[in-house]
């Protein structure tokens, strides 16, 4: 994704191969800082702090903290501890445990002179696939879009409402749910994006906002609140959202909200398509109900952030003082209200047998 | 409600008989202000600016209003131009054009010089009877909960969910959603009130979250995203709002976001109800789709203002720069999913039959 004018991924490797350094994700879009990362710690802190967010981002930014631990202390000990603190950053999102066992996997059987190269290796890999599923999955996405808009006049926008951040930001480059969404308008089709802001952290008007306007999408900031009007008035042509673990049978767990936006598209007919790439699916959960879900520091809901007239970034309180507030982070789309689900095989039905014809190698196994 | 120890009601005339204060809504919950309205122009401005909102407190706000105006010139041509300019202030509640119209009547076949002294009694009594009406609500409204609460037992505490503020604050005195909840409060029925903040205006995290604080409800704020998880996990005993205006057939119009709440209420059996006095039911529109909905500022979306830690009142910016926004204030629910109406009448379904059985006087009428 290119920002003023030069090419960035989330996550890289700095040149002196000593650290990784990262785009700061809490200071967008009124800063953009880029961090770096040198130890484990810092790795795992990125991570609970938000600095870095999103499913896939998250494995990758694991997968190179695992990677810096190697460099400290390579004994099956270390291994063991450092899998420990990175699996405890962040509860919902399935990425992170794929891409640590992935890497734990690799590193067991061998001497520990060759786990810190094998893992800093194998850290770059998981990035670089990342990049070529989340491609994949903006053709995938790209097709449903053509179909979509094919019953529209030509010339009339399509137009598309997503929640949260399921972009580039939350990946390594591309996104997911934007994927097919940059692909669409670099292909000349007239879109239009409603963008959920994405309450209490506003990774919607904060985030998404941010890369459509980088990218020249058209665009338009709404409270969460809003989608259910917009559907019953056919403001909205198709919804798609990203997921921070799916289940086996097609349930879908993404951002606090989804599941609301889910609900309206299936009262209005409107079809709601997730995203995602093989690594957020969690084959050893049917029911979506089962998955953990975060709760976070009421102070997010109570206290906002955002930059004033003179350029501060400023904290502002919005409830009466001692005000106690609840934040769930995420919630669980039920498979029926998914119209499709749009992976980096294809796209299928949200259900056990629909997962199982794209992934045929997992029948039977969880 | 008590405010302080003292007795407040959002609107009431000065001692000296000139005036009308009210509380600057907009104030709250950082600075409890009184503003004075000498003029018709002073109260069309106090209503657009929101410094007074809530479809009830709006209605008795522009009846004071047209009495203001009728001390100035009581002839018929400054009538029009008070009627007019009072009635463009906000689109959708429809309090504001039943007190207009119920004023406009009354003062017509007045000789000039009567108009002033009528027209500003007739608006003390409006607020006289919004008070009754509410209370009559709260009582209606507390079986119903009592009803609920005997499903559980008698020390679990009943847990409610509500969305923007029908308090106190959004009528005269009681509130309409709110005076259920108060009466239960006081009648040691233990309860619990989720409080959706609202967005963009935050009428949830300010205003009633203020209210209930005030009066020693245990409440929680959330994000507006939320409500469906938490249904989704059985911790809401019922919803309960308010509406700007109720079709003849049981549509509610209200606060932008209530329908997402009612369809994941429909989604997980939770019962959703609606309080509303008789003044807020438009029976010359069917089909709640049919009404007009305000579209405000997108600013209201992309700056929020709040406290800052040294106290100061600031308006902080939390989307990228030139971020356009939409911002719509209302949406339609259908009567289908709201579970019944709790009215000054009784309760009644959401339907033109559960209506006319407590409003016979309207068959056959428009």
């Amino acid at each position: 994704m290119q920002v003023e004018g030069r090419h960035y991924r989330t996550i890289w490797p700095t040149a002196d191969g000593l650290a990784v350094e990262v785009i700061d994700q809490t200071r967008l879009p009124h800063a953009f800082e880029i961090l770096r990362l040198e130890t484990m710690e810092a790795a795992a802190r990125a991570i609970e702090t938000m600095v870095v967010r999103g499913a896939p981002l998250i494995g990758a930014t694991a997968a190179y903290g695992l990677a810096l631990a190697m460099r400290e202390d390579a004994s099956d000990g270390a291994l063991a501890a450092a899998y420990d603190r990175l699996f405890r950053t962040r509860p919902t999102a399935v990425n992170l445990r794929w891409a640590l066992d992935d890497l734990r996997q690799r590193l067991r059987p061998l001497p520990q002179g060759q786990r810190a190269d094998v893992s800093w290796r194998r850290a770059a890999e998981i990035c670089d696939e990342d990049v070529e599923v989340c491609r994949r999955i903006g053709e995938a996405g790209l097709e449903v879009f053509r179909e979509v808009h094919a019953a529209k006049s030509a010339a009339a926008p399509l137009r598309v409402l997503t929640h949260c951040n399921a972009g580039w930001l939350a990946t390594v480059d591309w996104g997911t749910a934007l994927a097919p969404i940059y692909m669409a308008h670099d292909a000349a089709m007239p879109i239009e994006v409603w963008v959920d802001e994405t309450r209490p952290r506003n990774q919607g008007a904060a985030l998404t906002a941010w890369e459509l306007g980088r990218h020249g999408v058209p665009h338009k900031v709404i409270a969460d609140n809003v989608g259910g009007h917009l559907m019953q008035h056919g403001l909205v042509d198709l919804c798609i959202v990203g997921t921070d673990r799916t289940t086996a049978r097609g349930d879908v767990c993404n951002k606090i909200g989804t599941y609301l936006k889910a609900l309206a598209a299936k009262a209005n007919r409107v079809p709601f398509y997730v995203a995602l790439p093989y690594t957020t699916i969690d084959w050893s959960v049917e029911n979506g109900l089962d998955i953990p879900i975060e709760e976070r520091d009421g102070r997010e809901v109570t206290h906002l952030w955002g930059r004033d007239h003179d350029g501060r970034i400023r904290e502002v309180q919005i409830t009466p003082d001692g005000t106690p507030a609840a934040n769930y982070a995420f919630d669980v789309t039920p498979a029926e209200l998914v119209t499709a689900l749009i992976t980096d095989r294809g796209v299928c039905e949200a259900s056990t047998t629909g997962l199982a014809s794209l992934f045929p190698e997992r029948r039977g196994r969880i």
